[in-house]
This record gives structure tokens, C-alpha cells and sequence, in this order.
């Protein structure tokens, strides 16, 4: 068999896609946001493509590291945090703190670099399954299931970015209180079939929010439900809702922000007894279970946080992980230590739900609903959107990823962002809320 | 691109290969030992071969695995793991207690399930890169070295099997004390190149391998040295070694058996202050490193181990943690801990060598000399032997793993075991000690 695996061009393309104003405790949703589209192509012209932040900070690192990948192999995967730790990362672009503005957890120049492999390595993926035949989730070992399930990831919502804004329109009207909340969760199920739901939180006053929860609860009872205020509250704010929706929460998300915060809510609830497969000692089951995006965002955070108690479910997230055989690494260290997985999700285009879709048919111990931007993302970079069928996504057997650019698409998004005047290149959610409350700051963390 | 990779027909054929006299605390080397290869044929006629344990608890459970493999995908390993589950293993044929006549750890039907299932994966890796014209490691994510380096397995040893015995002769000569162990680690250098030493202890009470060590020491200064005696002492005669070999050994082996003595050893030498990459609290590097590939040899035991700190290095083994893939995520669980890792070598052929050195070219974070006892089996079933170069071994770029069947030595060692009247199909090295010492019975623990 002749085939030449030698990648011979990398082409980035950032773009600026449309977002709904969808709010947080940082502030609002862009009306655009950055993403970075990641074009490999190999000496047999295959072209495989992957998707990342669009972020200047990771578009900086990216150019070098697009460079170095010219004359390697595409099958050349564990060479790509070597040569990742060649580029250079400007300091001034990385506090070490957690970026409660971006709502990634820790930034340190190890996880900006993690976050541009992850593109590379979907690119490569998809261009070497392409090459060989095989869809990507066999070239991570194969599917153990044959469709992967997503939750509906509800947001309090405005109807419309502010006027005079530069903005799409989308339908989904406004969501600001329960009654908007769950109109917002039947929608989704109508659409798409979701049957469990997500609401990210931290926006309003934690009693508005047990009540979004309640009325979801009795709107579709039986259904899990999460609750995510990316670390907005105290421990004692956090004690108190986990004790008003214990009997409703499949988990509590980031409820307090920090490692040891979160094992103090553990070790309040009681979910820090809790394990994944209920093995641990006794059966042990009591107590709202934690999940994290934001503490444990690298591996370097695992061993603290684990000793704890302070997580039972570790949300993978393959940009931020480094890539989805990553994924796969952080998975085998959660079964490993009895810890439960999840997904998370950013505002993300269909080359990254699909990208999500095949890491996640493979790991057997990924026995939650994964988190999806994508049903609020109108535009995207694909011939062909995916589809969620009951809430699933159908896992694709087709060479690579299974997707296919759409270059008049992508030129199109590139140039919005290369018309932009750099006002929203950056995400910048507390940015886009003064448009609408010029005295917004970032909150301080405990809001409350 | 049209390609088959479907299993049409699976092949087991248990072998037994000749081993020479070589000691360990529960006595001897069978003058011939089981193996099991492993033939997964494709339908475009590729064959892929892999190799385990051949004892029979391990042969009875791989032939309904067999079995189920026929109709499924050479690349679908995840799924390995699910149909092994669904075979019965024979509850006589598991202790849930330390083996420590097979010197593999802890004895569950999980862990033998894993066993069967890496001679499986190699197998089918081996298929699977012969279809898509892959070396194993390209399927692994790449090679990071083009070399992997490993150790001289030195052991105590006699001249030859007891007179009477059918066995093969050996040009080693005996090695009974510290100069013979140092004649034999020179015959070593001369005839592989190694530059790194372990020597299987337990065998004579620990002054006696205090001065072989001491000896190997002056013989090769500065040369990095282990000692492994599986287990046999006390945590005081442990502590006394360390103290006694500190300064000369790369690290201690199973000094003492299971995690809670381990940990005492750790303690007390300082060696649980100690990390693998130094960067822990303060720069750690005190005290002697204690490796094991007795009392972490499941994902289940490695929490209790790391939090006491009783192991600076786990020895990896594809047979018993499942395969190259898991292989890679032991390393991965490691890395995050700041564990080392290193490899561990049960009596193995050229199939195995050849999968040891593709995944161990893939683990980044693999600081150590590998151990192999290849250089001890002067019968293979490959039309060419793997050869060591400055005690190295080449990775492999050819499709598979690079290594060809010789069915005529197959079928010759296969005959040996069915010729066999069973009593060297289950490896007993303590039986095998009976012949020459009728009164032998395996050492309790601690011996010293």
C-alpha cells in the first residue's frame, strides 16, 4: 500500500460566528464569536479539518505551531505536545489565576498550548482517517456505543442583543425567570429531543435560580437536571441550594470556585462520600454529586482535587484537554480513582460536536449526558449540520470526523472577522454586557 | 479505498519454550515454560499474532474469547474489554490474594480476563497495521524515540536443570554469588550492549545480595542498578538494604510485599517524599525510589498505593494491565501523579518484545530501562530474532509490529506441549525446585 501520510499544508482560518445573547455571571454572549478553523493537508491532498478557540491568544501560538506540523505525519500524534512545548506563549496573555472571564478554569501557558493541540490533533485525526479509510472513532480504539447523548443546555436568555448592536436574529425569545426557563427546555426537547437539561446559572439571585430548577423539575420530572453558576457562590450559598435541590440535582456544577471550596461543599452535602460506580466503601450514594470545569481543567490540578474529595464528576473537555486521545487519558484516571465523566462545552461549531461525538463513543465510563453550545450556534463552517435524533447524536462511521467544509461558508465567517475592528476577536463577555449597562464590572467571585 | 478488516478465523496455539535454571525466592525456572500465541486472521488474509500467559487458567477463558471475536472488527479494542467480561473465568482458578508463585500480583478473574485480552489486542494491532500499512506505534499516537533501552536481567542461576530433567542447555554457566552475578552481567554488556542492571533477588538471604549489588556496583560505576526480590523480606530488612544500597540503585523492586509494608519501606527510606519529575514540594529527590509490579497491577490499586506514597515507580506490563492501550493509560495515570513508570518482564518471546518496544517508544514519560527476559529464551517463534544494540532495541516502521511467524518452530514448541503430560503446562518454579530439593516448599513471607 503506497500512501504518503506527509502533511504538506496547514491553513487557519479565523472566523467570527454569530451567538445569541445568551447570559452568564460574567456578563452576556457577543453577538460574534472567535473560533479558529484548522485545515491539515497531506502530500495524497486529503484535507482534514479541526476547530479550537479563536481567541488572538491562541491564534498567536498557533501560526508557529501550524509551521512546525509542515513535513511531519499526520499519524504523528504524541509528537504534538513535544513540539507544542517548542511555541513560545507570550506571558502577558496568561495570569496562572483562574479566567472566571473566560470560564476555562486555570490559565497557565501548558493549557493555552493544550488548547491549540487539540485542533491540530482533530485535523490530523480526521485527515489520517480519511487517508485510511477509518472514521476517527476507530483510530481511538472504536465505539462502545452507537449514538451519544447531549443534554439540553439552557441559558437565561434576552430576546435580542442590544439595539444598534450588529447581531443575528435567532427564535428562541427571551428567558429570564422559570416560566421563560421552561419554555426554553420544551422548545429544546420539541427540536431536538433532549431529555435532560443543563441551566447555566450565576446570573440572577440564587433563589431565582432554585426556582428555574423546581419548575424544570416539575415540568419534566424524573428528567436529570444540572445546575451551573460557574463558581458564582459561596460555600455556604452553595451548602444552601444543594440542600434545596438535592432530590432533584443529577449534579451540581462548579457551585463555588476553587478546589478547596468545592471540598468544603463536598464535604457539606455529603457528595464527597459519593463515588462514580457506587463501588466505594459501603455503596456509597449520598449526597449531591460535584462537577467541574473550572478546578480541575489540567491534569496538574487532578491529585489535589481527587485527595479532596472536592469533584465526583471530572466535565472533560477535548479543547482544553489537549486533544481527544486526552480525553481518553483523563477518562482512564477518573475510572481509575472511582470519579464520574462528563463533557462540557464552549460555543462551538459542528466540526467540534462531531469531533466530541466520536471521543465520546468511546470511553465506557462517560455515563452522563454531554454538555452542547451547538443548537445555538445558527451558522457554521459544514455542507451539512449534525443532527440530534432524541437528544443523541448519531456516531458516524464515515472516513474521519464524517463532516465536510463548507468553503464559501468559511470564507464568508472569515470575513466578518477580518472586517472586524477587533472589538470582538477577543470574547469578552463582560465587554458586551456594558453595551447594554455601561456600569457592568466582572462580578466579584463569591456574587453570593 | 476497499479493505476487510473484519476477523474471519482466530488461532490459538499454546507453546513450550525452553528457560534456563534461573532462581527466584520460590524456586526455580521450569526447564520449559508455557506460552500461548495468538493468531487473528483477517478477510483480506492478514494475519496479526500476539502472546501471553499460556498456563492454563489463562488458556481456558482465551478460547470462548476466540470465539467471540470471529465476525468483528480487527480496530475495535475498545470493545475487548466488554466481551471479555462475558467470559466465565473458573472462581478455583482466582485467590483474590497476591500470587506469589506466578510473581504477578494480585490473582482476580479481572486481572486474568486482562491478561487473555493483551495477547488479543496485540494481535489485532498487529492485523491492523499490516492492513493500513502502519507500524503498532503509529497506531498508538507515534513513536517519541526510535530506540527504546533496556535493562540486563541478571538472576541468580545454576549451571544447568537438575541431571535427568529433559531440558536444553544454556551457555550462561552459573551465578550463584556476587562474582559469578558479575560474570554474567559482563557477558550481558558484551553480548547486548545493556548499560543498566537488575538483578532477581530474594534467592539468598539479603547480605549475600548486598554484595552482589556492591559488587555490580564497582564492576559498573555509575551504572544505574536494581534489585528485586519479590517480596521476600520484612520492612526492616527492607529498610536496612535501602540503607545499606542506597546510594548505588536506581530502585528497590518489591522489597516488601503488598502496598501497606510498601509504604512503611517508602517512609522510612524517605522515598515517599520522593517524584518522579523532582518537581513536587520542594525539589524532592531523597531517599530510594521503590518500584513494584506486585502491589499496583490493577487500575483498583493504584488510589491506596498513591496516597500512601508506597511506589515512586510502577512497572508496566501489557499482559496483565490489558494491552498497549491501557499500557498507555497507566502511563498517562502516572504522569499525572508524578509516579514513574518502568516495565516489567515475565519469561516472553519475540511477539511480546517487539509490542513491549512499540508502546514503550509511544509513553513520554517512560524514565527508565525497560526490563526484558528475552536475551534468557533461546527459543522464538520468529523467522528472526529482535536483536539488542547497546542494549537497545530499533522500533519497528514496518506494518504491525515487524515480526514474521515461523510456523515450523511454532508448530515444533506447540508439539512440545501437547506432548507434555501436563506437568510444565502451569508454570510452578516451586515444583520445579522440588526436583533438586525434594524437601522445597514455597517461602512464607517474609523470608528474611
Amino acid at each position: 500500500m503506497t500512501r504518503d501520510l506527509t502533511i504538506t499544508a496547514v491553513r487557519l482560518t479565523p472566523i467570527l460566528v454569530a451567538d445569541p445573547p445568551l447570559l452568564n455571571t460574567q456578563g452576556v454572549h457577543q453577538p460574534y464569536t472567535p473560533r479558529l478553523i484548522i485545515e491539515v493537508e497531506t502530500a495524497d491532498g486529503i484535507t482534514g479539518v479541526g476547530e479550537t478557540y479563536g481567541d488572538t491568544k491562541y491564534l498567536e501560538p498557533a501560526r508557529p505551531f501550524a509551521e512546525k506540523l509542515v513535513g511531519r505525519q499526520v499519524s504523528d500524534l504524541n509528537a504534538l505536545f513535544v513540539l507544542a512545548d517548542e511555541v513560545a506563549v507570550d506571558s502577558a496573555r496568561v495570569s496562572g489565576q483562574v479566567d472566571v472571564g473566560g470560564l476555562r478554569g486555570v490559565q497557565t501557558a501548558d493549557k493555552l498550548r493544550l488548547s491549540v493541540v487539540s485542533g491540530f490533533e482533530v485535523a490530523c485525526l480526521d485527515a489520517l482517517g480519511k487517508a485510511l479509510g477509518l472514521p476517527v472513532h476507530a483510530l481511538l480504539g472504536g465505539k462502545v456505543r452507537d449514538a451519544v447523548e447531549y443534554s439540553a443546555y439552557l441559558f437565561y436568555k434576552w430576546a435580542a442583543h442590544p439595539e444598534g448592536v450588529a447581531s443575528e436574529k435567532d427564535d428562541w425569545g427571551a428567558a429570564v425567570d422559570p416560566a421563560g426557563v421552561v419554555g426554553q427546555a420544551r422548545a429544546f426537547t420539541e427540536r431536538y429531543g433532549f431529555t435532560s437539561f443543563k441551566l447555566k446559572g450565576g446570573v440572577f439571585p440564587p433563589d431565582e435560580e432554585i426556582a428555574a430548577i423546581r419548575a424544570l423539575a416539575e415540568a419534566f420530572p424524573g428528567h436529570p437536571l444540572r445546575l451551573d453558576p460557574n463558581g458564582a457562590w459561596s460555600v455556604e450559598t452553595s451548602l444552601r441550594v444543594a440542600a434545596e435541590l438535592g432530590d432533584v440535582l443529577e449534579y451540581l456544577e462548579d457551585p463555588a470556585l476553587g478546589t478547596p471550596a468545592m471540598a468544603e461543599v463536598a464535604a457539606g452535602t455529603g457528595g464527597a462520600a459519593r463515588s462514580a460506580s457506587g463501588k466505594g466503601g459501603g455503596g456509597r450514594r449520598a449526597g449531591v454529586p460535584l462537577a467541574t470545569n473550572m478546578c480541575v481543567t489540567t491534569f496538574a490540578e487532578i491529585p489535589e482535587a481527587f485527595a479532596k474529595g472536592a469533584v465526583q464528576v471530572v466535565l472533560c473537555d477535548h479543547h482544553y484537554w489537549g486533544g481527544l486521545r486526552n480525553t481518553q487519558q483523563l477518562a482512564a484516571v477518573c475510572r481509575t480513582f472511582d470519579v464520574g465523566v462528563s463533557m462540557h462545552s464552549n460555543t462551538h461549531l459542528g466540526i467540534s460536536l462531531a469531533a466530541m461525538t466520536h471521543v465520546a463513543a468511546t470511553v465506557p465510563n462517560l455515563h452522563h449526558a454531554c454538555d452542547s453550545h451547538y443548537p445555538w450556534q445558527s451558522e457554521d463552517v459544514l455542507t451539512e449540520r449534525l443532527t440530534f435524533d432524541g437528544g443523541k447524536v448519531t456516531v458516524s462511521d464515515a472516513p474521519g470526523l464524517g463532516v465536510e467544509l463548507d468553503r464559501d461558508r468559511l470564507e464568508f465567517l472569515h470575513r466578518r472577522w477580518r472586517d472586524d475592528d477587533g472589538t470582538l476577536r477577543d470574547r469578552d463577555d463582560a465587554a458586551a454586557m456594558r453595551i447594554a449597562a455601561p456600569e457592568w464590572v466582572t462580578p466579584p467571585v463569591p456574587r453570593w
